[in-house]
């Protein structure tokens, strides 16, 4: 067991989070992560409406008796999203933990703090870290270079980022984005960090919602196999790299695409049949550089626990390093 | 002290390396970081004459009596030059450690090996780790997406490329990029490396041959400031940001630009106007992200022990966090 400022603000046995994935952030996979001692977000725009993800809470408060927290999201998107509905379902759900990402979290921060919710905050950059401590985020969740989904624009890998974040912002910290293994916990722990979140690699479990074609997919990629798109919209994702990314970053390489031009290509709903049915080439969907050190489907638990494990053995061969 | 296979095979107290730097790897530095326990590189082409470089290697063991080595890089350049004879010289004048970078350095191992040299290759992808094993090379060099000079096409940051690495190549390996602190050394050490080379947080030590305007600068700079070059050429350059890598940059986004559109811009007689006499805005310059965790400009003894003695401190708290 490992415990940092972390573990001990959340009530959590393991410095491991698995942060809001869209379509995939479901009871099966959240209530899999807390049974694990680790702190898993359902996602809060995969559920059609409110009072759906009210329903999604309630099942997973069946499936662990654990704390477990939901993620809003809050994105630049075609159709309006009724995001003030979905904080209020959160605060009647009871759920005290939410991973807020995307915009300034700002106004939804007075009536979370009211319920008595503690909210990590998804950042991308030092300012971001700074404006989030500002406003009252009770810990950051800092994304690198490396990760799937948003990773900013500035292009600051992990091994920089989190020791110049760490030098600057005092709430805890967790690290985000090429994580997979003991190796990156203990070196995110060294560089400053509370502890991990992995996404990539949570996708690639027994209990993760996600076709097995997704799933050996990312067993058989490597770390080169990801795409920057939508980098000239400066609204930059990686995504695992397949025919469709393929030809969106083909589409902006001639310099003037717009939204409009790539919106079939990249629907939310084309990437879920991705994840759902398994048809590869369908859609985009995100996965990050930490495939390449992707390489079995375990249990969650098994996964954990085999972190937990060889996180010891590492720290321990440290230990005997030096003299 | 912290012992790896690295410090064991070439001789050395601490894993730590200042590898190869244009203008900057010279006796002073180098004989500084020999006595402070660490491994230092001359630069062969910054002597004008295989004969200057073997001077060279004559006043550096003067200045110390602990190893250190020549590196060679080998680049494409608009001017011929002698790598044979600078290899000859590297022999003839007993050095025992060899740092190669830039192309495949096959041609030049036999040579080296007869005499009992041993080789670090410096690469940027797991191919070319690889290759480095398969040829023969005694360690590698792993450059990550974070470094200054060539970080390659592939863009794969040290958190993600360093145990990927480490799972398929068995050879000693020493981590470079965006390190510059202890917690970056036990973060390699925890990612599979042997040891860390610093390449942009040496030339902000007392010892460096480089004016003071440049140390200044470095620490005035952050993890942003720096501009990726000569990526449309697809032998892409980090240096740090300053109004002539901005104009390449520009250059470069119109599109088709060529070498020689930019010749004289990037020419290595201005970068060494910046490093020696300080006028900064003269030519471009390496330097890394890791910039923003440069915040003084101590001697080469003050880094390395501060160094050692915080990754001492490191290593304990992490050690303490389990139970």
């Amino acid at each position: 067991m490992i415990t940092t400022r972390f573990t001990e603000l959340f009530g959590i046995e393991h410095p491991i989070v698995q942060g809001g994935m869209q379509w995939v952030g479901r009871a099966e996979l959240v209530s899999a992560v807390a049974n694990a001692g680790a702190l898993g977000f359902l996602t809060a725009l995969t559920f059609p409406t409110p009072e759906d993800l009210i329903k999604e809470v309630q099942k997973c408060r069946e499936m662990t008796d654990k704390p477990f927290g939901v993620n809003l999201t809050i994105l630049p998107t075609l159709k309006k999203v009724p995001y003030t509905e979905y904080r209020q379902a959160i605060v009647e759900s009871g759920v005290k933990i939410v991973e807020t990402a995307g915009y300034n979290p700002r106004e939804h921060l007075p009536d979370l703090k009211r319920a008595g919710v503690k909210v990590i905050h998804k950042c991308t950059s030092v300012r971001h870290g700074l404006t989030a401590e500002r406003i009252g985020c009770d810990a950051i969740s800092m994304d690198g270079f490396e990760c799937a989904g948003h990773p900013g624009e500035d292009d600051i890998p992990n091994l920089v980022l989190l020791p110049v974040a760490r030098d600057k912002i005092k709430i805890p910290m967790i690290a985000s984005g090429g994580l997979g293994d003991a190796r990156g916990l203990v070196a995110v722990l060294a560089l400053g960090a509370d502890g991990m979140n992995m996404g990539t690699r949570f996708m690639a479990t027994q209990e993760a919602p996600v076709h097995e074609n997704v799933k050996q997919q990312m067993v058989e990629n490597d770390e080169l196999t990801t795409d920057l798109i939508f980098r000239t919209l400066k609204n930059t994702a990686r995504v695992a790299k397949n025919t469709v990314s393929q030809e969106v970053v083909s589409i902006e390489a001639k310099g003037d695409a717009t939204i409009g031009d790539l919106a079939h290509l990249v629907s939310g709903q084309r990437g879920r049949v991705v994840l759902e049915k398994g048809d590869m080439d369908y859609g985009i969907w995100s996965a990050g550089m930490v495939q390449g050190l992707i390489n079995d489907v375990p249990t969650v638990k098994e996964l954990v626990d085999r972190i937990m494990e060889e996180a010891q053995q590492i720290i321990d061969r440290l230990r005997n390093a030096y003299s």
